[in-house]
């Protein structure tokens, strides 16, 4: 690489981090704005978080570069801060009751799968999943196996547009289209999207979005974002009810309590916090167009491909999908049966190789996550140590 | 005074600032360690952020710090981001149902009027206020306010330890009792107290209490806490529904999905975010300690009154209650009627003074904050900035 890009990261030295995928990693430059923000904040407080002075500002400029980033409307979008939370808005909202189903499927996220039980506890409505058998090898598949579970007691379908153990791209474009001609709320998880995939929100046309930005942004941690679409925007209810909050009353122009609209005012206008990360997201798109970003994915997406072709050459176990439905540099591994702690710690104590793994629908998977800061030794590394240690070839 | 303690803030020179009381302000070597923290975390993400690594042990570190200096224990502590986001856990959890009564007081925080408010729309309880009238005089008048409006259908009662408008210490203890003895649940927003009153939190024995570290407890934004009594911890739901989450049992032992108790693991096990401030609130009190903070406090607490006092002479409008229920280095001062934005904007754009001014109930009011790094001149400052824009004598 032209570029050492290693060094533009905090990532501690000598240590192999094949696991940006879990929590990112934030540039230098990226993190010293974000710890600017947070001394500027120190040096007049009231001028920096009182609503009529810098806040609504500065939380706006952030609003406007992630919605041109992400092909959406400012109005649209308000800071989180994470997807679990921005989800757990969306969730929580939702006006259910006996009989109603909630349909999924069986790769999403365990704090996402809690958060849904305890809605479905609440209002007694039932989680219906379904199975997206792997290897995902075509659109239809997928498709058809969501709409063979949806019914006229669907009321919200809820899927991950990258899923979490699985580090599938779900073609959830169709399903999505289809489910708003049924009424269907759709509500997905872009946990793992913004940044990874090209992601363009009005296009999509759900009815809810939450991403983080701390991933594949480039971001620090702390910085989320919830987009809802503008007809389903008043009937969010924040986790936190704070000042910025007004009771609904069912108008779609209703303002909030600081004249923008009440979905921006409810999530925007809360008790003190420190809101630097989302301040810091702008900075980080910054980041990626200074560093010819497209490109570094690239060279990272065909580098995570050919490692776990190569892994999977070595298992005789085939990937979850065809490329098509992989995520570009995030790849989950299938593995032959082991302990997969005892890899895992095998591999951080012998290899010194930061990296997950874990055992989803009994299958144990080592979770790749190659970024600019990766090269090609140190998937090299991996290939490797994963063969001493499972005994392959 | 001996040390120059306004070398140890960031706070932008030149600018008298009298307003600790909304945001606080975070000493420099505490907010080195904040983003110190910050910075080990970028190192390796994942040897910090992972429940099963460092993170659960720094959450536990900073329980046991708060929970020593609060008189608690470190089992009924959780972090919350601020004293809003932990009452709104508390307020949302409550199962109430129609003709359930709230009752609460008239000097409440416009927030949490909010988030009651909600609670009341979803359940169909009502909101009783009591008028807690001024001048507070003695605890019989308060104590009495409060039970004249308490009926067996009341459910919960709410109120703030020290009330953000008029900066009054509410003698709450005897109506705590009352209210344990007649199985109503108390609910204490402790957003001003810690740091600044005396506060003990076993010995005041209520349900739930949520207050802030990054007012007078000198951590930075972003650290605050929930105390709940063993015996109700057991029906609290976080705002957010993670990882640590599991459905009630109704079973005061209950376990969370991390092997502590429910009630902490559901608040501590979340998404990924930043917990490096409420690492630091250990460091924070260490700071007060090595910088012999209760006599800064008392002298803060005698300028604080002294300034209270010669204003409250000029103006010949008495102070809200006699002292032993005024908050020692937090006053509001109620003052003439007069233009409050204007009030404020010129005290800052002409005298360099951040102070808030503002109206409650129809009074026009200054709220006064004296910090280790305010000074006798400013104090005087503050008067005389006073005295001429509202030609008091």
């Amino acid at each position: 690489m032209t570029e050492n890009l290693r060094e533009l990261f905090h990532l501690q030295e000598g240590l192999v981090f094949l696991n940006h995928g879990s929590f990112g990693a934030c540039p230098k430059p990226v993190f010293k704005t974000y710890q600017d923000w947070q001394l500027t904040l120190e040096n007049q407080p009231v001028a920096f978080l009182d609503q009529e002075r810098g806040l609504l500002d500065n939380m706006k400029a952030a609003r406007v570069a992630v919605a041109k980033e992400l092909g959406a409307n400012e109005q649209d979008i308000v800071g989180v801060e994470n997807a679990t939370a921005g989800l757990n808005a969306i969730a929580r909202s939702q006006e259910l009751k006996p009989g109603d189903e909630i349909l999924t499927s069986n790769h999403e996220y365990n704090a996402l799968e809690n958060t849904w039980r305890f809605v479905a506890d609440r209002t007694g409505a039932k989680i219906v999943v379904a199975d997206i058998a792997i290897p995902l090898r075509s659109e239809d598949q997928f498709t058809s196996s969501i709409l063979k579970k949806m019914t006229e007691n669907t009321k919200v379908l809820f899927l991950s547009h990258i899923t979490s153990p699985t580090s599938l791209v779900f073609p959830i474009e169709n399903v999505v289209k289809e489910a708003r001609n049924r009424g269907i709320i759709t509500v997905i998880d872009g946990a793992h999207a913004p940044g990874l995939i090209h992601l363009k929100l009005n296009e999509l046309n759900a009815d809810f979005y939450s991403g983080n930005c701390h991933k594949w942004m480039m971001a620090p941690k702390g910085s989320a974002f919830l987009w809802a679409h503008k007809d389903v925007q008043h009937t969010l209810e924040p986790t936190v009810i704070s000042h910025g909050w007004v009771p609904q009353n069912g108008n779609k122009k209703q303002l909030g309590a600081f004249g923008d609209s009440r979905f921006i005012d409810c999530f925007e206008v809360q008790g003190t916090r420190d809101p630097a990360a989302w301040f810091t997201v702008p900075a980080a798109i910054e980041f990626k167009q200074l560093h010819n970003w497209e490109k570094v994915k690239r060279r990272s997406s065909e580098l995570a491909m050919a490692t776990a072709v190569t892994i999977s050459k070595l298992t005789k176990i085939p990937l979850f999908a065809s490329h098509e439905f992989l995520a570009p540099q995030l790849v989950s591994i299938p593995l032959p049966d082991c302990d997969v702690d005892e890899l895992k710690n095998r591999l951080l104590s012998e290899y010194d190789i930061e990296i997950p793994v874990f055992r989803w629908a009994d299958i144990c998977i080592v979770r790749l996550s190659i970024q600019g800061y990766n090269t090609q030794q140190e998937a090299d590394a991996l290939v490797n140590a994963i063969s001493e240690i499972l005994g392959l070839r």
